[in-house]
């Protein structure tokens, strides 16, 4: 490699790499001729090579775990953080010293003020003096500020298949701020990579079950950032359920219609709005989690039900991609100046 | 067996056996002592033994499957019929003169006018002069009627969960009968047994996506009953979805709360309005499509979500039970004076 | 209840009822109206209701789980021990004193020396001197003896339909005791009711993995039962592989035909061979998991491949049935001296 | 795109591209800068847009499917037969004519001999002067010849997983090459884009079953394939099982081990016959299906049972990458000089 190519380099490094989101992440920037992972950082799988985790990265990823007490991160140009919440923002504060640029993958960053993570989180925020200066990292709604963020804060899975269904309805004025519904239907990775009775194969396979209805961490985080991106007063009932795949996230929103629009007015004003985005679909057809698994598109599918002059839409992301890691590196491609599409097709 | 136990015996035949639904009645009646299964009609397994199709009742069901076009059902006390909606209305009117009571799985009876069978369904209703005298058979709701019944209109396996989830509420004003979301989750038996496509194994894996978004036939279902048992002017949305299981169909329905209420309130209304339903359970956990599976229950959760004056209630049965095969023999139990439960638990 | 039904009824304790195969035995056994099921025993789980773990249960089975430290079995006929290897044996001492007649589901008793347990478990066995009484419980093998035995020492899933699989040929002098290849995939249930990364939904699903290659501890129980049974040294290789469904292991069986035979003496030795088994079915077709799911049914199949003059045997079962729960409940039958197939039809 | 970048392309057409090989081909080479794909000619879907069918790709790939019946192939470097074994040999011979070299991913071509096709497929063989002529496709044993073909006979899927587990072994006269047993374990993506019963998700969900027991049209092509690469009189028996996930093939071998070795000595056997063979990965863990699944690599494990002095050999590959369109695509590497991992990593 030339020494030109290598000062080209982004150069990146994950912290929380051994769970799904950070092996995502790893098999996306692996395959980059312009991108270069440093440093992997993790718990309990310090010391371990990454193919005895993930025996997929045999022969092609020659990198170790190291402790998650690591400090120096010379020449990494952006760090990653796939901690779970409430143990990323322990360690943002002093990346941003460190490094300098962070994308956190955690819900720790996500929220305008500390006192939603009293109510949503179980756990009270030690770096509230942040919250201000997170960008939210949503490059369909954000993308000039990402440019130039020191802290992207990644958004949830939830968050942006809904955010991203429901953005030109509002922003256009076509739907009603409330009243609105939200059923989402997750794969199984989004819980990440643990062990549990209540993730195990038998207890998921064959089965479905809503969970957390009413009270689920991302509600806030939707409602938050529409009323902030719209200027309205957001309403939302949200129910995620867990259905027996790996990948995926599909989304079924109604709202109640509030112009006078046929479905072509409202199919012309999705495509118009994402315009300029190309991870954003506008759809003929029903949107299947097949079309987007493994790929960091969303693809959106409108209905509009005259009989109760409703909206129905549907969204569906890889909660791994789009939903995590894709983004992510989205994010990267926007704060470093490449192409926004780069590693993602 | 003696002549005697003979003569107590119930004797059923079905028509269109081969088929999940067929096979699911033979399940359910052949482990019975008071009932004989005394012929099954199928069409191009006409021929071919039970255990051929279903290797599963080897040695335990000695029939075999007869043609269609049979005629005699000379000591059959019921027929049950699980042809395709559009063709058992063909069947039906000679087999209630040849056979005395009808259970009819199909669509075929549900609706109370021909006209919403062509806008709902792909054909022009032949009988029409039955949809007045055939009784909807949900136990839970018509008893009564279904106790001398002679043709009993069995309930889709969408309506059953709906109807049931919604009812407690609507009798008792508490919710609006207007702007009623639903969102369903079915597991594939419901498409019954065929090569397609769009069925396969490759296709539904790992995948999610809604189907007949607005215009299910199901819809004017679950808007004629609930309009007739309340009195009043429903209007819902349901959107179906099919998820990677087997059986079951998991219901999600939103409504907006109009009467002053507490989530106990509504708890103790669900409670008691199936204190004589044997198979419907008010449940305090949030309910799982495997606690119902391969039972005739409906289980039913309830959330009353504060902050948007909203219900949110989940019910969930086996399509093949609750939402097919069980209630058929429910619903044989109540016409023929058996106990209600005989055979389902 | 009168006294005297009273009187007739078995009355089993479940020690150990909170995993998967104690649920089943409730569920087969909360059935039965000549069974009543006195006690459960569990550990974390002691002082919850059943219907707390198991919401299937609920509106019909009204019991709760108890310590295992209970003593007073008094009432109790029987004690089925759902315990896992290694526990079993600390428990089943003090139980035939006290109960009388037990039924263990683990693997503590099924070999015949103490060492067998040091070579292929993690344990030295503490009860050694009941190895020699323990009488081996696969009904189509011992039915006599377990008709009066007061230990039965429950089969092994994976031994269960291995062994069903080539007593028929091996005591009829039709194949090579050597050079045995044995091939299983099991579902994820055999696995237990446990928190663990490994069974988690999103590593088991999508997925197959060999496991315990060479060394599972079934393989010892396999070549003893056999050795025992046919007076022969038997030497088989055994692969179990994990399989993304909850119930079932299928069975494939290679063999070195040592006879002059027709694919059809075969058939018919085997179904000779098993002429009084009520839950062994030899089959034409080649068996299908489903075909005995949630039944006590093995199903057999044969192909005499010519070219290589080798047998291949194919045998399914359910995991927790035939091999766990539905056999123990078989052989509490026997033991009592009850129809074989009572409760399991 | 300068006109010297075009020239440098490799342009390739697909015939029968409609099925997942077809589609799993054009996913490798759309994203690919020094191939590009001219057309694609499909059966029933001519005429439709390529996203119409397959979803993921709308926005990607700008194509439509034209007509089998399409002659013109000017500007076309390479033509990929993906249509089903006897329609592919209806169309080679012209396409060699035409367009010069031709990988086919059917069997049409894989057997030395135009009676074998007689014996295990389904027709005759109507050009059986090219089956001489063919290259089998298979890099790790072919490469030279695969260098100058014009045509390539693409392996079967489970061959390639077969083949490659054995070569090493038996080439070194490690284990005999008589009494070979292998067990296969299929994915349905397998059985092609088709509707049919057998594959329904309801039938093929939670459920095992072997098929074509001893009768595979695999087995010449195995016996055939290792008996040419090593000289030697190959008999093997071959059980193929379908399992409920979408790709992969898991083969379980288990052979005589005829030379004085310890399982390190295989180890090294192994690692060194694959030294050159960039897809093929020897393992120490045993290989789990996730670990290849979307990838071009075939990974193996190695157990030596002293105990019966047998070679246990378990190998994974993608059904639809190494095991039909990434293997395809490694061959049209070598076939034009490429790098041979290119498009593949």
């Amino acid at each position: 490699m030339q020494k030109n190519a290598y000062l080209c380099m982004t150069k990146a490094s994950i912290i929380g790499a051994s769970g799904y989101s950070g092996a995502e992440l790893l098999r996306l920037l692996a395959a980059r001729s312009d991108v270069r992972v440093e440093r992997l950082l993790a718990g309990t799988s310090a010391g371990k090579r990454v193919d005895e985790l993930y025996p997929e990265f045999a022969g092609r990823v020659d990198l170790s775990f190291e402790s998650l007490d690591a400090q120096n991160f010379d020449g990494t140009d952006v760090a990653f953080v796939c901690l779970p919440s409430g143990e990323a923002m322990q360690v943002v504060p002093q990346l941003l010293h460190s490094v300098g640029r962070v994308i956190d993958l955690s819900g720790d960053f996500r929220l305008p003020c500390a006192q939603d993570y009293e109510n949503y989180y179980p756990f009270k925020h030690v770096a509230p003096h942040l919250l201000g200066t997170a960008v939210y990292g949503l490059p369909e709604l954000n993308k000039l500020s990402i440019a130039t963020a020191q802290l992207t804060a990644n958004p949830g899975c939830y968050p942006t298949g809904v955010i991203l269904a429901l953005l030109p309805a509002l922003k256009n004025d076509a739907i009603s701020p409330r009243g609105i519904v939200i059923n989402s239907l997750s794969g199984t990775s989004g819980a990440g990579r643990t062990a549990s009775f209540e993730m195990s194969f038998t207890e998921v396979h064959d089965n479905v079950r809503a969970y957390k209805v009413g009270n689920h961490q991302h509600l806030p985080e939707i409602q938050s950032v529409l009323g902030r991106a719209t200027g309205k007063d957001i309403s939302v009932s949200f129910v995620p359920h867990l259905v027996p795949m790996n990948r995926g996230i599909y989304t079924t929103i109604h709202a109640d219609i509030v112009a006078e629009l046929t479905e072509n007015d409202l199919y012309e004003m999705y495509i118009q709005y994402y315009e300029q985005a190309p991870f954003v679909r506008i759809r003929k057809q029903i949107p299947q989690v097949k079309d987007v698994v493994r790929t960091n598109y969303c693809d959106i599918g409108l209905t509009l039900e005259k009989r109760t002059n409703r909206l129905i839409v549907i969204s569906v992301i890889d909660n791994l991609v789009k939903g995590a890691a894709g983004q992510a590196v989205q994010n990267m491609n926007i704060m470093f100046g490449l192409p926004e599409q780069c590693g993602l097709l």
